[in-house]
């Protein structure tokens, strides 16, 4: 599988919304080979068009010989399951954030992929965007200095029934906004200023009516008292999605998501040394989103140079303990 | 007094820049009358072209027949002081916040008040800007439903030598960043959510060599898990003030403070029925700043009718507690 | 037909984009009865879940008996015939802008509806977004005092093969970006100033390998000399709609109609007496449009109250002869 | 003089606020030995602090022997003469734009530069902020491709009394808006786009109770039909500065000029060979504007290095003409 001009045979897990954008954007170095849904016409519309099997059951799939990869986009109460059941089958596995229920769960899926020596690559896909990329270009050139802290604020407004889907039901979601989308916060302040030793935060459930937590507010500190001072929610009303990181020479502002979300914007203050209004430079990235794409054919990469995924199962481990430790502190008991 | 044609006579100690904002929104109801400052040059600058009369001992200011307002505009250090002197010398005063270095000195500044019957307005000037005047009407109004909680950022990039300026003088100052725009935040978030009952953050030095805290994190909450999640900075690089309060109806977002500080704008979104994207209405106040004197009418008003001023004493007192707190959690000992 | 509880037979001719834009917004007055286009496999699949009669050959559409109301949405080239036989047909027409190729094919359909008594309405639905109908409330209530000029920018990048389109045909289209998106423009400065006595202008090819124009630049004058001074282009690069109108005691400023032309916004500077910087309120449209359903509704009280459509054939004929006497001037002879 | 150390000696005529500003931006190439000004109370209080000496008489400053350069910051009624005059004296000039009330005063000033050999920069100073400057390389380096047309839009809001100001007095302004600020957006357009052939425009009183005009909209093309649409206004009631120009390949989209006309900001939008959404890259400018100390600085080079000053008499009188065509064809006679 080293070899270079191997085409990977994808099966899907999951052929909801995410499922699907993941289908589109296997590229040229992925076949759709399989796919699976306990809503079997699901899974048959999905894959139309392509010569791919479709299974109702998922542990079907995954001992395919033609599969070499499977991507696990369920529900979040299945995600360590069936991830630890495709490594033990041999296949490398892409699986959506937040990777499992809670960090215990991951435990045992770290030790099968110690044994079986697969590649498992955690869907932080909010690693991929354009504007998200060029940031960690700029913070890992060094010209911001020293990183002190980030901002980050990311919300949507929920939409009537909210509170009666899936995300709302603890036993399927293991919580809800600080579970959901908590955890590409978390990630992304990891990834540009590393592991976080103390804790802070807060979840609540202010507006709808769900056992669940609909914000999350959290105050995370490296060992160096770097804040990642974060705020995720669904009662954000208009959609928002806002990281300010500050280092020492300068800061980025980064803020869209395409879509609702709004156009995906990166701007860097630089301080001159007279200090004063920073030089200010900005780019926009109106066209199609290719983060999906480009974390594909990252993975792709992983596994035929053997290397380990960026954003891996400890990432995701990392970032559940953290959402935990809020939950106890807040009072929810669903993790407990 | 409660004649409500009586022109105040006001005394000004501190004639530096705050000093003079206030002189020069004296309006129709006060007339500077008599003005002090350690550099009595500086004072006879200040008093050019009016009768007032100079000092450079406060103490020979306070105690002055025809000054009926002293207004406290001077460092951290003396506020207090010079407060509890005025106020035993039968004067009204308007304290520049924080009002005093500790709330442990404003313990015996309140029992003045109490034992002389004078009125002390705290300069939380931050309430008077025509966004902050109008936000609060509509928060008032009900149509925003009930608060859920508080997100601003305040701050700005310092300059060449801040330093070492009073403000990175604990004796002086009282601490750093947390103390000098800190108490905006604080005042502001109580003035909508009422009083907390939790207080969590942290304060830290990342970039100035100075012994005070350049950069202040809060998470207060409320009885009812109001959240108020905030943060003050002299390492914001650009000059930044963003406040957003949620409400379960819609949701405010104000931006800017005139000058570096960008175009005060007060945006609202109202949720629909429907749900989906909010109805959007903004307004725009480009024009010259009337805070001050509209918060020094206020004050006229609360002394001629023997009226409680909105931000006074207690307001100061519970802000400075807050700030101590997180002082203390995060290893600052400058008001141990 | 003035019953008010009568539901419109609606026919539509052409459906292509704008023929499924209409057909979608018939909303509770109307009812989809007949569809026409000369690809009848398009026609099927438009007609498709409803009990639509499919046509190939428009003329047997306009014929049928509970066919009130036709829509004419096909290019160009036919619009002025198909109206004027719908007319002779005793039916009511909603026909696209620009209504025709050229004003003189106007004439005999204007003459026509003089005869049967029966209502045309010209599709200038740009003046129903919620941004348009609210400057045009606040221009009607006198707040922004007499107008002075309007200045508006619209304009598109093309996409790779526009050159190519049936609007580069002359003898399909009449003429380039002129009377494509210019009559948009040319009927809101209408809309609002009223009518240009003098006529200026200038259409050119500058990119776009085709005989018509993908510029054109338009200086209007009334008889009171305001001005209109308008562009419309295909080169634009990034999408943009702004409309600006002075008034002596204000200005609005339009942007956007939603989708790549962003957000639909608009803001009222209103001057003070002080003069200064002016007092500023905007308004945001982030939800879905509903213009086409306005237009709609209008159109059956139009009929149904026996009144003239507010945008109607001679405001399309007005539009056709500015555009005209441009082209000539700019030696485009595709109108001669 | 061509000594490159040479320090130049500058004496301002007219001691208003253009003047001042020349003043603070003569840099170290030039120092102030001489001003001038009909009121002489202004010019001793303007020479405050530098040995420079104070005329009341421009005719006594213009024969000094260690003035070099002259700066001309006048009334326009004034400008052409002085700058006769200076030239005559062997000194070098700056004037102001517009140089003159009208083109037909130039003519003999142009003659005496000829035979004097000195040089005379005219004051065209939008060409000198940043984003002006960054705009031209980017223009001159072909990334943008050939170019199409230019729009600009340029205004303020006037005050309180600026019918009664020396703008609207012909015989002192030579005109009013068109000739204000109208000559900025001619010699911009004329410098990215080359000479115009053709001249269509139109100026209006609406608003001031003047006698000159308070608008000017201006259609200009070069010989290969490219655009200049303008349009200059004191009726803007919101300060604005708006340049956009469009190459085949790419727009820059120029906004603000610092304080009441915002930061400056420059956008280039880069259009892909698949089109779409084009590439955005922003630059904003909130530092303290140079563009008068780098326009000097270019002058003394001009000077020593034997250079024809970009900016010149020439460029001031193809401005003029285009101006008084527009007048005439407006109906305005100050300036047969």
């Amino acid at each position: 599988m080293s070899d270079l001009k191997h085409i990977f045979g994808v099966g899907i897990i999951g052929c909801g919304l995410i499922g699907q954008k993941r289908a589109k954007a296997l590229g040229s170095g992925g076949r759709l080979v399989a796919c699976a849904d306990i809503d079997v016409s699901r899974a048959e519309s999905f894959a139309k068009g392509t010569n791919a099997k479709v299974f109702r059951d998922w542990r079907d799939l995954v001992c395919q010989l033609e599969v070499d990869v499977v991507i696990v986009a369920t529900l979040h109460d299945s995600l360590a399951e069936i991830t630890h059941t495709a490594i033990e089958a041999g296949k490398h596995v892409l699986v959506e954030k937040p990777a499992a229920k809670t960090a215990a769960e991951l435990g045992p899926v770290m030790a099968a992929v110690e044994k079986h020596g697969v590649k498992v690559h955690v869907g932080f896909n909010h690693r991929y965007p354009r504007s998200l990329r060029k940031a960690k270009e700029i913070v890992d050139s060094g010209v911001l200095g020293e990183l002190m802290f980030i901002r980050a604020r990311y919300g949507h407004g929920g939409r009537i029934g909210y509170d009666k889907e899936w995300r709302s039901k603890p036993e399927l979601s293991g919580g809800g906004e600080l579970i959901d989308q908590g955890p590409h916060l978390i990630d992304l302040a990891r990834w540009f200023l590393g592991d976080f030793s103390e804790v802070q935060g807060f979840a609540h459930t202010y507006f709808w009516d769900m056992p669940v937590d609909d914000n999350g507010f959290m105050l995370l500190k490296t060992a160096k008292k770097q804040v990642a001072f974060l705020h995720a929610s669904c009662t954000e009303w208009k959609n928002l999605f806002s990281m300010e990181i500050y280092g020492k020479d300068g800061k980025l502002d980064l803020s869209g998501l395409g879509g609702s979300y709004g156009v995906e914007k990166l701007t860097w203050f630089k301080m001159l040394p007279e200090m004063g209004p920073p030089e200010t430079t900005s780019w926009e990235y109106p066209m199609a989103d290719d983060s999906w794409a480009v974390e594909m054919a990252e993975f792709y990469d992983d596994i035929r140079l053997n290397r380990a995924p960026d954003a891996g199962l400890s990432d995701a481990y990392v970032a559940l303990n953290i959402i935990e430790q809020i939950y106890k502190e807040s009072g929810y008991d669903h993790c407990a």
